[in-house]
């Protein structure tokens, strides 16, 4: 089990990390923020560094977002989580995030993996679209081997020839990985799946498989999101999905995680 | 909804069809199919034409097992299934089936799909491990078209870079197929995975994800099954999963469908 | 080495087979079989029955298309291949052609397969864009086993992530598969990339990596096909491309096979 | 075309680099090296920095290579390329390479791409295993907004259903991507098969299908390479391979590059 200021991942409580793709300003972090601070979300997820395939689209506020994402986290009292794609970022973000993503593109980069292993911060390595599982593991490694034990799994879904979904989500990870390692073993069902529609069954799907915790992209105007505004939830449907989503845990005798 | 002989698929009562991979002969059949009946079990399966991918497998007991197939879904009252892998078989099995399966290697097998569109009986369509979901749909349509009305559409794991399960379960497909089509949706967690193991918290993933039926290999010895032994479960292991199976529907409003 | 009617696969001499997609008139295949005549082509191809994904694509003139294919073949003196896909279509078809096709939809098909393996027609045997090298070898057998040694693999490329592209080609599949059996491997670049503007170049890569003869989709008038229009090479296109072909296998030992 | 110290990619001389996967002793190197500038070789290559999936593996020498590398480019008059992992190596591998490469596990780390749009020399841009051509265009894309020119894109296989070999090699790109920028583009055939046997097909195919030059793993020992040694060819391989490819582009009104 990995305990992150309170908050447990690879128990019977189940955490869940929301929050939108991108910081794109105070107002929007801190109202969504707000929102979710009200359900059973018990960290919070906002893009500061964006990796995007396209050089001209928008990267993050960058360094113009670490103030923002202090202030919010601070005025809810959740715990903050950001992406590093850099292993010259890592200084900086250590004082602005309890815990460091890694995202899908960054996975094989083990430089810095090695980095994030010196680190006292936790670490959320997501699974490379094209990873094996054997791969996946050996990148944690990577992190564990360089003495940072906080390593979390997350399955976000994998490149196959579908191409109506942004990504084919691998539900056989969730087993298979909690079969092979103690590390706790998360979901993300926005990229997953790369369509609002698909977020919640699939979401539900990954907690009746045995997922330890879930990080979901929520969105107070997805429309005009400035980025993946087509898989991001609405407040409204991320509300109603988590009432669903605790009663699924109830049947296998885990509940979501509450701050206390 | 098709409803088949009193099995309703597509509504809030969902049907588990079970069985061994393959009719090996009267006694096993026959015992397993005892052990299901007591179970909420709907609909018997049990392969009479195997399609291996080496020529010196065994094949399927063939004309052999027509007897035994006929006996056992008698003695239990339980409609049974089997696949159809070549269309100047379909004259007899539709003497012996109350459905008809067509297996992932046969989707594509348009000439097949047209016979079986002349038929008065279901179909259980399979999706090739290799196909889009407009090739899938459009493999019901050859069914549809020719006068057939009663398809079922069943997701089996699809064939990607992962190599440590046999398949790759693609949970998306079940709520994006249920969003384009009003043909129910079915699970087969047994082929989508390839791993006892596994079959559980897939399956109960599918339930979750909306699935309207599942399709689950089950042995009473799976150690001596003649075909897919390493995916079956045991009357055992089926019958703690299917406990599990009807809470997470009642958290959907639907419960395991039930004979009357 | 496969010897049909004086046209030997599998030795320094390089068949190639050309031919429009479908039949789909006498004027339109006599004149460009007369055509290909001229040039050094030694086998005609023309789809008679097409697997299309969609039921209301156009699916071949079928039993019309029969003597149009025996007067061309006639007139010209070449012999001709064409897709079967379906057992009851075989008795028929071995009057019309010198060699059966199996197409890619129907490599699974073990039912056709064995049924070919007991005529005495060589097979071109197309590899499902899904098979693994293992399932095709596998394939062969089937036909083999039963009893027809005359059989030709052919690559015709793999379904993978990529999309810009009809499929792969897989050119790894030339040599490995030439080192793992006796059996002539043959080269189908028109479905393996899709666009007329990639078959040149990777028939070429083809003969290069030893490739023992090329299927290629020619048609006079390639923008009115009635079928697969964009990835046919014009009869200019394609008389070029035979001049650098033959200059390719000559550095290699090989060179066009020429009738006699 | 892009000219690197004399040498020129993107014209009908076609250049080819080669050398060890890694750089493992001084002996190792200068003596391959030596062997190599009698042949029809235009640039060295050898690992310093190695991404393996296995953290236990040999990373490479590190700035240990340095030395040897600066020695055996000199004694040979061989520019020399190796690939650079972290952003934070960029400054130190200025003074030892003549070009950097850029691994196909890196072909998404956007931080890297933008510094090395800022340095002077020229980049090698492998394609990840999994990425698209839309993608693989847009990650040079950011080396070329950032100011850098000197772009040479490498096709290097990618990953597929297919596990016989390392990866599928896939000739389609070569010249689709070749219709789609000025951009040279090279082949990898060492990581596009994984297997010694098949490098020469493959590459010869490469070269057949327009690639503008190659770089391909020498090794004298193959068998006991620290790493790679299963996709090595050795010298005589090498030389023998050479004098085909020569002869390819002959045809194609190319030849190999020779150094003045």
């Amino acid at each position: 089990m990995v305990n992150i200021l309170g908050v447990p991942f690879g128990g019977s409580s189940v955490p869940v990390i929301a929050g939108p793709c991108s910081i794109e300003s105070k107002e929007q972090f801190l109202g969504l923020a707000q929102e979710l601070k009200e359900m059973k979300v018990s960290f919070l997820r906002g893009g500061i560094y964006k990796l995007r395939t396209n050089p001209e689209s928008f990267q993050g506020l960058g360094k113009e977002a670490y103030p923002i994402a202090q202030e919010v986290s601070h005025a809810t009292g959740l715990p903050f989580t950001s992406e590093v794609t850099d292993p010259r970022q890592i200084e900086e973000l250590h004082e602005i995030t309890s815990m460091f993503q890694v995202g899908t593109r960054n996975m094989y980069n083990y430089d810095l993996l090695k980095e994030l292993g010196k680190s006292s911060k936790p670490v959320l390595l997501k699974r490379a679209f094209s990873a094996t599982y054997g791969e996946f593991l050996n990148a944690a490694e990577y992190i564990l081997a360089a003495g940072n034990k906080n390593v979390l799994l997350c399955e976000r879904g994998i490149r196959t020839f579908v191409n109506d979904t942004r990504n084919t989500f691998d539900i056989n990870a969730i087993p298979f990985l909690k079969n092979r390692t103690d590390l706790p073993v998360l979901a993300d069902p926005s990229h997953g799946t790369g369509l609002t529609e698909l977020v919640e069954p699939v979401a539900l799907a990954a907690l009746a498989a045995g997922a330890d915790g879930l990080i979901i992209e929520v969105h107070n105007d997805p429309k005009n999101a400035l980025s993946d505004g087509q898989q991001a939830l609405t407040t409204e449907q991320f509300k109603s999905f988590l009432d669903k989503a605790d009663k699924i845990l109830n049947v296998l005798g885990r509940s979501l995680h509450e701050r206390g």
